[in-house]
C-alpha cells in the first residue's frame, strides 16, 4: 500500500454531493425519521447504558497539546451571605474538546485542501471551522445502535496494540452474534481497548499504540451506509499504521470522503457484557455533542438504552 | 411569605433518605426501567427537537463571575507537514459549566449547612463537589419528557418578566392540552423567555428579570413526583423573587430538599410548535450531562424524539 | 493621504538588517550597556513608580475576542489536612496575553506577508510565533525612560478621542518641560487618556475611540532612534484613524518596519504628577515580559525609577 | 524537632504588626528610598541578566493540581481582510500563577487560622485574597540584590536532592565571597538545581526532590532583615522536609511570620557565572509582580542589573 491508494479509496466511497452540495450532516442523513421509529422500539427492557469515560484528571492520558480537563471552582459557598440563608456553587471546564468520549467532526481531518463536500480547508480558522464543525450534528447522533464486539470474538479481554480488524472479522462478528447491519445504523465496535486502559492505568502504554480498523474497512463501512461509528480506542485505526506514508488513512477517508462522524474513547464494557447476557447486540442509540460553534469535536456523555 | 416559609416547606416536601442514606441520583430514581420502556414508545414520528442553544459568544448574557463560551483552537491545519497529507484541527473550551443549556447538579444551591439528602456542605470544595455532583446523573435524565406550553396557554409569545407561574396555571395548562403529567415524568415548562431573547437579543433586558415559577410549585411538583424539570427562562424561578427576604427559594427546595435536576435556557420554540401542531405534548426526552467528575452543573445538548 | 503612505514611510524608516538578518530584538538593541549604565545613575530619589494597571473584572474594557482576566482559585485552605497543619491556597489565571499594561511583540502586526526584519508571516501559526514573540524582549526592557505629558502640556486632564498628536506637539512638549530625547530611550507619552477611565469608568466610551499619535510621528520616532515606546491609551495611535483606508497604520509601520515595542494601557498618572512636581522627566524604566514562548503580546507590570 | 518547633521559632520572628496593623507588604518594607539609589549605584557594566525560565510546554514540570502554561492563538493573520492589508495576531494564556519563575504571595501558606499580620485566613476564598496577595507588593521587588552561590561554594554543579542548607553555610559563603548581607537586601541563593532540570531535563526527578533551607536560616534571614529571598530551586525549602511531622514549616514561618515574599525556580546559572568572573555579587534586582487582584503567586521575569 502507498499514500495514493487512501486517495483512491478515498475517491471510491466519497458521499460528496449526496445530500447535496451545502450539506454538513454526512451519514447522518441516512437516520431517517422510520430509522428513528424502528430504533426505539428497541428499547424493551429500559436500560440505560452510560459509554461516556470520567472526565478527570485521572482519565486516559491526553495527547500532545492536550491537558487533561481542569475543573474550576469559582464559588463553593465560602463567604457567601445570602438573605434567607441560600449558599450556591459554580464552576468552570478548561478543557480540549476531544478530551474523553467524544465525536470528531468532520472538520478535524482532511487532505489535499478540502474538507467533506468538498469544502475549502481555509473554511478552519483561529475563530474555528465555518463549515462541518461539530454543531451541525447537533441535531443527532441518535438511531439503531449495534454493537460488533471484536474482542469478546476473539476470546480475549483486549486486543493487542497494533491488531488490524479488517472488513472480514466485523463478518464474522456480525455472524456471530447474530447480528444484522442496517443502513443508518450506528455501529461501535468493542476493542477492549478502554477496558485495559481502566485495568491497567498505564497511560504511557495505552497512548502509545492500539488495535483498530485497517484502511479496509472503510469501504465496508461505505457498503454498509453506516451513519456512525464508535469504538472503545482512542484513534478509531489501528496504530502503528498499516503504512508508514500515510498518517490516519482511516480518519482521512472516513471524516473527509465519506462523512460519518467517528466517536472515541467510548467505555462498552458493560454494554457489551449484556448484549453477551440476552443475545441481542442492537439498541437505541444517542450521543447528541455540545453545540459549540464552529468546534471540531465535543465531548458527549452517550447512552445505549435497551 | 417568609424567609422561614421555604424552610418549612422544604420539610415537607423532602425527599432526604427516600432512596437511601447515600443517595445522589434524587427523582431521577423515579424514572424506572419500566418509564423508559414507556417513554421510547412515544417516538412516533421519528422527529428529533434539538432543545439546547448555541454555546457561542453572541448567546445568552453571562451572570457576573461568568463568561460566555471561549472557543479557542490549537490546530488549524496552518504549517503541518505529515507523510501522506494529513491535515488536522483540535480546540478548546473555556466555559462556565452552567453557559447555555444545562442542568444545575443538586450541589449547585444549598441552605442551612446541608445538601440533598443532608450531606454537609463542606463535601463542596475548591477541588468540586464530592457529593451530588452532576455526574452522579450521567446515566439520565431520560425518560417521558412533557410539554407544558403556559405561554401559548396566555396567548402570548412570552410571559412578562417578573410574571409568577403557580400551581394552578401549570394544572390548567395541563387539562386545556389534555397532558396527564404522571410519577417519573421528566417536565419542560415554556414560558418564551428564551424565544424572547432569540427575538430581541436583549441581553442586559432578558438577564435583569423573568417570569417563572412561584414557591408554591415546589409542592405541585413534588406532589406529581417529577423526575426533572427544564424551563426555557435563565433561573427556573420567577425573578424578581416573591420575597426580598429569601434568595432562590425554588431553587434551595428542589435541589436540596425535593432532589430534583432543573435545567435552564432550553429552547423550546420548535417543540411547542410542533406540540401545538399535532396535539401530543409527551415525548422521549434525553439530555445526559457530561461526566466532568466533582462539578455543579453540567453544558447538555437536549433531544426530544416524538 | 492613503493606503500606500504608510507602506511608503515604512520603507523610509526600515530598520530591517540594521542588527543582522536573524535580529528578533530591533529597537532595543540600542539599549547599549552604556545606556543602562546611564538610567540607573538617574535613580536619585529612591521613589518606585507602579505603572501597570489592576488585572481585574474592573478593569479596562475588553476588545472582542478578549476577555477581562479570569483568576480561579483552585486551593483555599479548605479542606486541607497537612501534618503540622499548614494550608496553601493556589491559583490559575486565564487572560489575553494583552490584557492590561503589556507590550505587543513584533509579531502582533504586520502587512505584505512580512514581519519586522522580513520573516514570512507563516512562522505564526496555531502553535504561536516562531519569530518576533514576546519573549525575544525578556532581557529588556530596560534602560532610560523620559516622559512627554501632552495632557499636561495642553492643558487638560486628557485629550479628547480622535486628538491626533504630531511630531511637532510632541517637539513642543520636550522643549517645554526641558526633556532631552537621545537615542535608546524609552519614551513615555501621557495622553490622560488611562486618568479619563479611572475617572469615569466608562468603558464603552473609552474603548470606542482615543487621543494618539498619528502616522507622522514614526518618521519622528526613527529619527530620535527610541528604543521602546509606550503610551496610556489602548492603542497607541489615533482612533478613528486618520485614514479610513489603512488600518493601524501606525502599528503597521512601528512594529514590522521600524521594530520598536509598543506598551499600551499605562497609568502614568502618579509618574506624571511627580515630574511636574520635580521638573525631572526622566528616570530608569523596567518592564520585563512575561517569557511565554511564542507570544505575541505579554502583560507587564512596568516600573519608573526616580 | 517536632512540628511545635517551627510555631515557636515564628513567633520568635514574626514581624506582625511591624509594619502596622494593617500592612500587607511585609519585609519588603525594608527597601527604603535609600536602599533603592544604593541599589541602582550598583550598575556599573550595564549587563542585564534574565533570570526567569521559559513559559512553555518544556518547562519544569508541574505540581498536582497544575499545568505547563497553555497557550492559544485567537487570531494567526489567516482569514483577515482589513483595509490596507494590516493583519494582526493575538493570544490567550491559561497558567497557574505559580507556573515557572514566580512570587509566592504571603497568602500562599499559613498556619493556625492567621496569615501574615494575623489576617483571618477566611479573608482567602474562591474569588482570591482579599488580604496579602501578590498586587500588594507589584511596587517591588526592587532593590539590592545579593547572590549567595552554595554550589559553587561546595564545588558542584548543584547540590544534591535532600541536602540541608544551615545558616552556617550561608554564612561561609558570604564570608568566602566576601559578601556582605544588609537589611532590605534581597537574597538569591543558588543550589544549582535549575542547571540540573536544564541539563538533564528529568522532571520527574526533579520534581521529587530538591536541596534546599533548612529551618534553622529562618533566624538568620530574619536576623539579617532580608527583604526578599529567591531560589534556583522549585521549593525554597529542602525536600523531603527535615520533619515528617511539619509540611513546609519554612514557607509556614516565612510567609507567615516574617512576611518575606518567597521566589522560585530562578535561573540563577548566568548571573552566578558572572559573579564569579567580576567577584562582585551584588546588583540592582527587579522583579515586580503582576497585578492581578487577588492572586497568591504571579509570574516574574526578573532581571539582575550589574
Amino acid at each position: 500500500m502507498t499514500s495514493a491508494d487512501f486517495r483512491r479509496i478515498g475517491a471510491a466511497v466519497s458521499n460528496w454531493g449526496r445530500w447535496g452540495a451545502e450539506d454538513e450532516r454526512g451519514t447522518t442523513n441516512l437516520i431517517t425519521p422510520q430509522k428513528i421509529v424502528e430504533a426505539a422500539r428497541l428499547v424493551r427492557k429500559g436500560t440505560v447504558f452510560e459509554l461516556g469515560v470520567p472526565l478527570d484528571a485521572d482519565g486516559p492520558p491526553a495527547f500532545p497539546g492536550r491537558i487533561a480537563p481542569l475543573h474550576l471552582m469559582t464559588e463553593t459557598g465560602a463567604g457567601q451571605e445570602y438573605p434567607g440563608g441560600a449558599r450556591w456553587s459554580d464552576d468552570y471546564v478548561v478543557m480540549p474538546l476531544q478530551a474523553g468520549t467524544q465525536w470528531d467532526a468532520f472538520a478535524h481531518v482532511w487532505y489535499d485542501g478540502m474538507l467533506y463536500n468538498g469544502f475549502p480547508e481555509d473554511t478552519i480558522g483561529p475563530h474555528g471551522a465555518r463549515r462541518c464543525s461539530i454543531d451541525a450534528l447537533a441535531g443527532g447522533v441518535t438511531g439503531r445502535g449495534v454493537l460488533l464486539d471484536v474482542a469478546r470474538h476473539c476470546g480475549v479481554d483486549w486486543l493487542e496494540g497494533g491488531h488490524v480488524i479488517g472488513p472480514e472479522t466485523l463478518d464474522a462478528v456480525a455472524e456471530r452474534q447474530g447480528t444484522e447491519i442496517r443502513p443508518g445504523d450506528i455501529l461501535l465496535v468493542r476493542t477492549g481497548w478502554w477496558g485495559k486502559f481502566a485495568a491497567e492505568r498505564d497511560g504511557a502504554g495505552w497512548i502509545s499504540t492500539e488495535p483498530g480498523l485497517g484502511l479496509a474497512c472503510v469501504r465496508w463501512i461505505r457498503d454498509h451506509d453506516l451513519a456512525a461509528l464508535a469504538m472503545d480506542n482512542w484513534g478509531i485505526e489501528v496504530a502503528p499504521g498499516e503504512d508508514p506514508a500515510a498518517t490516519n488513512p482511516v480518519h482521512c477517508v472516513l471524516l473527509r470522503d465519506v462523512g460519518i462522524p467517528l466517536g472515541e474513547i467510548f467505555d462498552l464494557e458493560a454494554l457489551a457484557e449484556d448484549c453477551a447476557d440476552d443475545g441481542r447486540y442492537e439498541f437505541l442509540f444517542t450521543a447528541p455533542p455540545l453545540k459549540v460553534a464552529g468546534a471540531v469535536g465535543s465531548p458527549i456523555s452517550p447512552l445505549a438504552l435497551k
